[in-house]
């Protein structure tokens, strides 16, 4: 049995929450159970210098967690000058699964920054920050539109992500912290609104698992992540 | 008139919600107006090596703004890889302000950080968060009695801040956004609950400004600072 | 048809060269056609501060290019003051790797760090890492056996990795750059040398794909790996 | 009695050594006892990102101190990285009590920065700095009025800083290392020519002070800047 | 009598092979004995911004040892943040040894830049880099000439560089690492093909030398020097 | 002719002022011509990690230049964040340069830094660096023994530097920086009282000079260090 009594196919409760931001042109705090992710989409009229001139644009997201996001409190990266190993690889993460659903042609010569802040973690930080980020990115994109700066179809689908992992021998769906440091594997997946694969990462913890037990895993992500988008299509509609 | 209609003498609405983290041993959001500030709580049972051995404990502060809390995104300072002589600033002062009112050798050694995170910005970012930080150490010290760790009067007093601000040629109290933006002076001030000074910065933006207009500032920065150690008490009552 | 030539399950001309170091305790030049990767492992009494006093060991990786391995010349990380996202993924990534077919418990307090130096790049350099490192991670083990540091079994089974990837519509192995820079979607996969799954990456560059082709890309990897393991064998024998 | 036998509104011997760099267009060593600071004025041809084409200069300071201007020797912040916050907060004071008597608009698109070298400190290197980089500053304003660069009326008014704090109980003007390090609060001031006031930072020490007594050292400093704008002005004549 | 049984005025082994990197314009790999480094010659059609216009071209060398290339494994650089005192050094040697056999002007608005990566160590490293660096360098010129990009003597000299030291009071050539850490001093000649000094750098170790002293070791690097040259004119011919 | 009219075997004119810093246990301030270096040694009851237990101490140095102490202001090398080349280059020098005439284990488990802060620079700031450096150093260690805390022969001997260079053809002795920026070689020489040469540091700016030249510039050295040492012997007479 899971700690939170959850069946192996169930989701934490998920809620997405629009508008949180002032400032920003698109923003939305999502709850996966205890974690807690501020997502804004900040548009800016300028490109990093690789990309001027080629009559496209660019979406790219920044990570981080407030320092007692975490059980423990957590250095601030500032501290040792440079984003943390895994911080870089989650919004690395974050950035191509926004860009799989995005034509950047359509988007002109623009950049838009999506930043996850993780306000309180509870496991699946990063799953949560790609499902927040595409509403956050939706809302940008809409504010764009009804200023005339952009037409249609700049959007192209919805993309959301869970995590898939064995616990204790059995395939869960959406691990949190609980799970999550005592799981035998676990694996992230990242999927399209109409069931397209972005991004797998798959990870063994202690033993190697068998390509059966990985498609297990791959059947509940793909629920998962249909009830996902189900709930971003209920928010922004 | 001020921007936002308030009287020269008028706070913005003021609120502290506590408890507001799932780990932190104390934590409150704490808004003044649209500036909204996370402040959270840490105990650590280690010590600066500086401070070791010498019986007494210390309480410090950090302090950081999410990139899009301010009108334009601003640059995430771990990108620059230390931070801005303005974000040193504040957090060394919060840091002061608190161990004003602290008793540090009834403490033990260990140490408290106080986190100030800027969820969203619109001016008085320094003056929210030691008021709320004030709030989260006083719930981290109450942990910390249940648990029979320390005993009485380790706090020894409130401490709350406010700024204050010539706008227009007239003496205003709590400047937001607008108006510290083309104020020809503003000066932070940090008070005890029994009315003493802690820290006191002062600057003329535009002109040199004159000792009688300090003294109105002074005044203003009183009456605010009442009413915000008024409202600490009825939210720790 | 590939830009090799090669069929589409046929992995490029691959040679692992022995004891190529006069100083390290296990050392290779593996080469996956045109990349070319020295690995060498260094032991050392010595760990990590948060691991130590637990009575096991650790086994890190680090992971760099040469600026002239790639076709145009790279800035040395150095350069920029730490390493770049790309890199530190890579480095955690073959750590992982071989931590998951060593017995730590075995190989007592001590570290084993693999250095993996790509001296030329043309595709699947992570790949190539890995399956070079664990040779050079079991000559090391050979080292200390021949002078008795550890028993047997420390190492519990092969580990070797392939990327495979949809070009031009169509599954194929172990990814050239020419095919790399041009590929619909790209995985790499860990496998041990019993078939177990230690890690899936896969990523759809330019759009989604679906769960069958992800299928037929696993299928390729297990060839393919079963051939590196291969490989191993004869070279340690 | 004060550790220096000075009354308690008397400043400690105050020198300034004009024109004491062969390079710098503006110079001077100021002494306010033992605490001698270097101040050059450099002027240059070129202006920060943020600040082309609006048709204004600027003023800038930097500060730092030798090695060995303190009792023990103290690291070079270049060993670190960066400059710590007391620096930061320290250089972002002498540019701000500079700009608040130039008129930038008057200066032309050019940069004057001020460096303030600590040679020896014995307490109140900020207020010294501030004093002896008006001088510099003076200088290398003279210097382009005498190349017709600039017209009249680029310097406004003579700045100058000086410390105040309770020692001991009782208010006293311009404290040393000796007082410094004991004082129950401490106050800088930093006023013009004109007796405007630009900068006011006061600080308990140990215990909060009340209204009197910050009034007390107000006029302290008043009487203390009187006697170094005085000073300035023989310097200059 | 020396360690490795060498004659006092007998050079190690000495051997280079070129053209050993697929994508550099030119390239060789040198042995001086067990001292193995890559040289790669990188032509960019680019130059610092302090070159610019000048209508001449610039050649920098870079130089890095493999983590594992030491007897003990070494730290590698970009963990630190920046190149250690003595690989910038080096790397400014190198670089001044090439620059003083290229004419600059003849060479158009472009770089080369030499990277001598350090394979394996054992002793003399810099002056192995040195001299393979001359032949990378003339290799990318040639493909340069090749193109019509230059025209004839762009490279007006050969540079080669050895050690010589005091080992055991007796004058030695060519330093090996068992006999550089005993050596009571040590110096490295850097001279071209027609035997013009380029560089001198002459330590005393433990003791100060004589002149006559440092003669002899002059003497021995002219020996030297003369072999290197001739190899390189064999190698390129 | 030499720019400053002086014979090609003259030195600037040479002073050393001791005992001008109210801290360091030894300090001077030495000036060749408009060069002038504050040198100051601290003594310090701890060592470097790698040196403990070992019964000897350490002497080391850091060098550093004002901003303005150059004709064109130059950034603060903390700005950077680390030490330059050539920085780190000059203070390895000084630093060898010591201990080549101090018997560390004399000393005591403790270390001497010595830092050279140039304050204004006309070319030979490192020669200037070791000639007094040697002046603090001899004062730190009288201070010591006046302590008893070392006894008799911990300095050796004199140590002190100049630069000769190829000025116009012409040898010549003590480069100021209208020479050096013009020279054709320059060459610094680091030799004891007894005469023994301690390092020397060749360059040909741009044209390699001969063996013949290098020995004319040696005998210069020697005739212009015989002078700075008997400076020396008197300034600590």
């Amino acid at each position: 049995m899971r700690p939170s009594k959850r069946k192996p196919d169930e989701l934490r409760r998920v809620s997405i929450e629009r508008a949180v931001s002032k400032h920003a042109e698109g923003s939305c705090l999502i709850k996966f159970g205890d974690t807690h992710v501020l997502c804004t989409a900040s548009l800016e009229e300028r490109l990093p210098q690789w990309l001027k001139g080629q009559g496209r644009g660019w979406v790219t997201a920044e990570y981080a967690m407030l320092p007692r996001a975490t059980h423990e409190r957590t250095r601030r990266e500032v501290t040792s000058g440079h984003p943390s190993g895994r911080t870089q690889e989650i919004q690395r993460l974050v950035g191509r699964a926004l860009r799989a659903v995005v034509d950047l042609t359509k988007l002109g010569e623009r950049q838009i920054t999506v930043d996850c802040d993780v306000i309180q973690a509870d496991g699946g930080t990063r799953t949560a920050s790609i499902t927040g980020a595409w509403v956050a990115l939706h809302d940008c994109i809409q504010w764009m539109k009804m200023r005339d700066m952009v037409k249609e179809n700049v959007l192209r689908d919805h993309v959301a992500a869970v995590s898939c992992g064995l616990y204790k021998g059995e395939p869960v769906l959406d691990l949190d912290y609980a799970e999550d440091s005592n799981a035998d594997a676990d694996a992230n997946f990242v999927m399209t609104g109409t069931g397209g694969i972005v991004e797998i990462q798959g990870t063994a913890e202690t033993t190697p698992f068998s390509e059966e037990r990985f498609t297990d895993l791959m059947q509940l992500a793909k629920k998962g992540i249909g009830e996902l988008v189900q709930l971003q299509k209920l928010t922004v509609a």
